[in-house]
């Protein structure tokens, strides 16, 4: 199979060259850069030197593959999917012009342009594999489907939650009540390629500070897929779930640690509840043994969330180049408050790694194929 | 005036070496060091030749002094407080050891030791003088005071929040509603001088992680200092308010980052709610604006604490190596939440800074004197 | 085929288990940890889990391999470099036991202790491939094979400098002349997982230092490593080169690089000297143009080595979970240095994936087998 | 006493704003930028905020003040320097425009332009006190000057050379002999506040490389300190000194280490010469001392050089935010070549530092006024 990447030379699209590159399904490339036309990839990033070299042609090139990955900035990839369609190949956006479906207006409240090609959205379908595997598959089914590749923080926050947020099988009420709150933090590359004061070395280097306090916009997409997991629907419709995010930049490369604060329903509420004033009882360890057993009965069969053992919280450090979604699950001292910890790799669950897997999905390959890379712990 | 120092060649002692070095009232310094007794303090910190030069003594030297800071770990400095308490020596402790004054049982429930001295604790007052600096001058009037100097994350996270706590002059309902959650994350010099896995650097470079969740000592800290700013009585007491706090290491030398969120009385909140799918709205920004007069006015008297104008958030990064405690203030996009967030540098408001601090307070000498490094960017 | 791991939790040991596990000749891992013996290599390091599972056994254990790999500090392991003979198992070495074949003055005279069992020499190779890929296949056709694998910084320095000191085969003189100056500068992994003052993050982040000048114990690997290369032997005999070394520790996770300064034979200078106040002359540029192709072509056979093209500096950055050696080569402005300058990644080319290198040449394998990770820029 | 900052706003402007607000003879300060003029240098810095306040105006401002500091890109601050020796306020700058005195021809060799003013020259004096103090007192004598503000790099490779290459007082030999190599590294601010693709965050945390090896233009400048020294005029002519120079950039914001490789003269070798396979003898250690000695004696007044005593490294780490420069000596295992490390903070004694005490000496301040920070290590 062919794969072609439109945006080949930013960061999430440089990451996707070097996971398709391994990918056992994958025979070649063709890779597509607006502002490298006509050079190399090896030139651009001299890392691949020796391991990969192709040409860097316009994006009209990229659409003779087999599937289409545009890793472009929002905005200016419409047009490509609509060709893309036409030709009945499917396409996999990483921008966030896919991830809204039918709800242009949050889409346009947020990112201040309304859609080019609104009739797409009748194909296009959020790419979350552990939201809603199952409408994947059946779009691509269908031959023509778009991918909306989620937002870092989107999956990270949602992946630390749903379990929480999911209708209970047991009958049993839902974890989470009220306002959620997700605290994260993202690594530099995050914030793409182009230099900037905000991720200049210096300004950022041993600093750590919020940015786009209660006014980022992947604060929708997360509302959105709380709503869709709450709802059980497995596809983040009209509904929101009512959210607090706040993102902080930190000083490393890769990662995003979020942080999840959940209030708990009565019915999952420590009884004795404790106090501030001492450290937790051995009921709230219980009880957080239990919650944690229902998150890993409800990722049981996924194949890159990992629910941490009880002592190992969750760390950016542990994912580092991987697919994984790490969690760990602890309760306040009081006992009702859920706090729910993920770490991924922003340039891999969080990006590139994840545009793959939705191919892995639509393809019916492996899954896992192409993202077996064992965590580096340095 | 001379200044002694107990554990004078640990992290937070050999800052506060390098403070009181140029403090315009401290003439000398005796030093006292377990670890290096009968060695030289620009033995063990190089960066001191040519700037510091001082015999490491035992420490009852340190007691000959004017003044006694001691930066020991818990437990083992009460001895010491009693004998400077006989001579009419203040004596200004870093440890936990006189943080919670005749609450005995939450100090012995969290630090696993009953106190040595409890009677000492008559003459000890928690040394954080934007809480209580009225109090602070009592007992240092009657000769006899021990300073309990607070620990780096309440001194953070209780800045945030206090006037949201904080009893409305104007007889307004207080800002805050229910439990305040706590996300604070630590550069690696809050985990002291000894070498250890977790500050190894090639585990915790480039990485992010939460630890103790849910079960941290300074967890009693803030609760008791949310509660003692709420009741208004500028003291804790025994009281305590709901709190929930999660610490992070981040991969940097100084500074904590706490991000707090406050849930707000319904008269504090803006009147027609926003939605997690919409950015704020101006009535959110002007209520947002409203609450940071009230956080300005609240501080206008504080010589370190900067209320930060809209559009800067605090930032670790600059506050480095000053005395001052930044906060940004935020609303949530519905405008029920208030998102106060403050950094400070840990080594310095965080700990040796502000002992200075309550030296100044306790003498009567300008509270700013040997505190106006001005913050390095980088 | 099944392959053992004795010193399996170090770091080089746990890169040893991530490597090997993803190499496709290799079927199954016996780990062994003298630190965790009982334990799982998931939890000593969690980044595995999901990923790789295996117990912790004693030394005994991995002997039943097919090759054994030992991670252990130098002077420990000898014994199982014997009990593995005794098997005819490969025995591949990551300590400095076995890289000085016969010359146990050498040895002792850094390591301070002689060679327990001195007569396992007869069966030991330094495992440079670059050096002497030929005489470790003969070893290994003698079934009866120890592998000295090289050192860090003697790779990085040695492949920079290797093709200025080979004898020509066009019969013109060798490049260098004089002593070699070796500049070099260490990510912290090259310390080892155990903590220790110098690797704590507070004192090594935002700093750099030289360490051990004049007196690191890896020099006279490097000076027998160009001795070797001069006299075309290809093997470390008791042949000697001048050389300085100086190592630094740089405040990164991974990666050497090395500044290597080679004084060149009057056959390679420019004709017309440069002076250090002008900018390098055309003439020098093309000089440099001349000796860049003579590396490429000296490398041109070699899987793991990349001579850069012109204006492409060596970087640790671009070799970064690879087992690339990237070499770029200049010359000083008067035309009468060289300048190679060389990065490898310090836990792969630099240990476990040298390692891995030599098991491929001992069994046939592809040299690449299980080596072909592309670089990850960040 | 008033100071004019003209190019405020840049890392080193800003350092300059910070210094001079501490100096005990500095009034008020005036500031200039030309991107932020008619803002203020708090709303630029807001580390600055309840510190330092200032207006930011056009550069004609800034020459009402008593001494005018340029902080600017070369080429473009001679008119300034112009207008200020007309008024005859002592002009000191940063840039490389007056650090070439009357060879015009060198300067242009790298700066790429002539000079606009060259008449200047007249009145133009290099700026490193440690090189020639007296004749910068000469200078300022005239009432009429310029100081020419050294480079970073520089300043760190001559401190660390200067002794070798002085003729020596007792009749001794000069130490130096033939080519010196320094190999440098620098923290990022040295790139100033522009952001661009090489101090974009990603691209340079967590790696290390050189750049423009063997074209540096600090090169030509350190050529002429080591001529200036070796002739013992204390005064850079036209001689030159021949010097490769290598400079890389660090994973870290301060600081630069420069490792420096000075052939020594017979006279100064041991007389066994060691080999690169043995552990430096005795005798290698005797002589390291006494030339340490000879450091120690040749600095002795200076009250910014620490030569330090053996088994303590020049550390960017230890000279954090001060002016000092710390030196280490060492010899290589054959004891015949020197290796001097020198460390500065490339903000302060390598820019802005430097440029204060320039002024203390034109003023006749004591030298250290403004400058007496002492070091911290983290």
């Amino acid at each position: 199979m062919i794969a072609g990447i439109i945006g080949a030379t930013g960061y999430a699209g440089s990451e996707l060259v070097r996971l398709l590159s391994g990918h056992p399904d994958v025979d070649a490339l063709i890779l597509s850069s607006v502002t490298f036309e006509g050079g190399r990839i090896e030139e651009v990033y001299p890392n691949f030197l020796g391991s990969i070299s192709a040409p860097l042609a316009g994006p009209e090139a990229a659409l003779e593959a087999d599937v289409v990955f545009a890793a472009l900035p929002h905005g200016v990839g419409e047009k490509w999917a609509a060709a893309a369609l036409e030709k009945g190949v499917p396409f996999i956006d990483l921008s966030a012009d896919f991830r809204f479906d039918g709800d242009e207006d949050t889409y346009a409240a947020w990112y201040g342009r309304r859609y080019a090609f609104p009739a797409l959205r009748e194909f296009s379908v959020y790419g979350l594999p552990e939201l809603n595997r199952k409408r994947i598959r059946e779009y691509a089914g269908k031959k023509k489907v778009i991918i909306g590749n989620p937002g870092c923080y989107p999956t990270g926050a949602s992946l630390a939650a749903f379990p929480a947020l999911s209708p209970r099988p047991d009958g049993k009420r839902q974890a989470a009540a009220g306002t959620v709150i997700v605290d994260s933090a993202s690594g530099v590359t995050g914030g793409g390629r182009e230099p900037s004061r905000s991720f200049h070395f210096p300004e950022c280097s041993d600093a750590l500070a919020p940015y786009k306090v209660g006014s980022h916009r992947h604060t929708p997409e997360i509302a959105r897929n709380f709503a869709a997991m709450s709802q059980g629907s497995g596809v983040p419709s009209g509904g929101e779930r009512s959210v607090i995010f706040t993102p902080h930049l930190a000083p490393m490369n890769r990662g995003i640690l979020s942080t999840v604060y959940i209030p708990l329903d009565e019915s999952w509420q420590v009884k004795a509840p404790g106090s501030s004033c001492r450290p937790p009882s051995p009921e709230v360890e219980k009880q957080a043994g239990r919650i944690r057993e229902t998150y890993a009965e409800f990722y049981r069969d996924e194949p890159f969330v990992r629910v941490l053992p009880a002592g190992v919280p969750a760390a950016t450090g542990r994912v580092r180049g991987s697919n994984f979604c790490d969690i760990s699950v602890h309760l306040d001292a009081a006992g009702s408050t859920l706090i729910a910890v993920s770490a991924i790799d922003n340039m891999v669950k969080g990006a590139a790694g994840q545009a793959v897997q939705n191919m892995n999905v639509i393809f019916g390959f492996d899954e896992k194929a192409g993202l077996e890379a064992v965590p580096a712990l340095f």
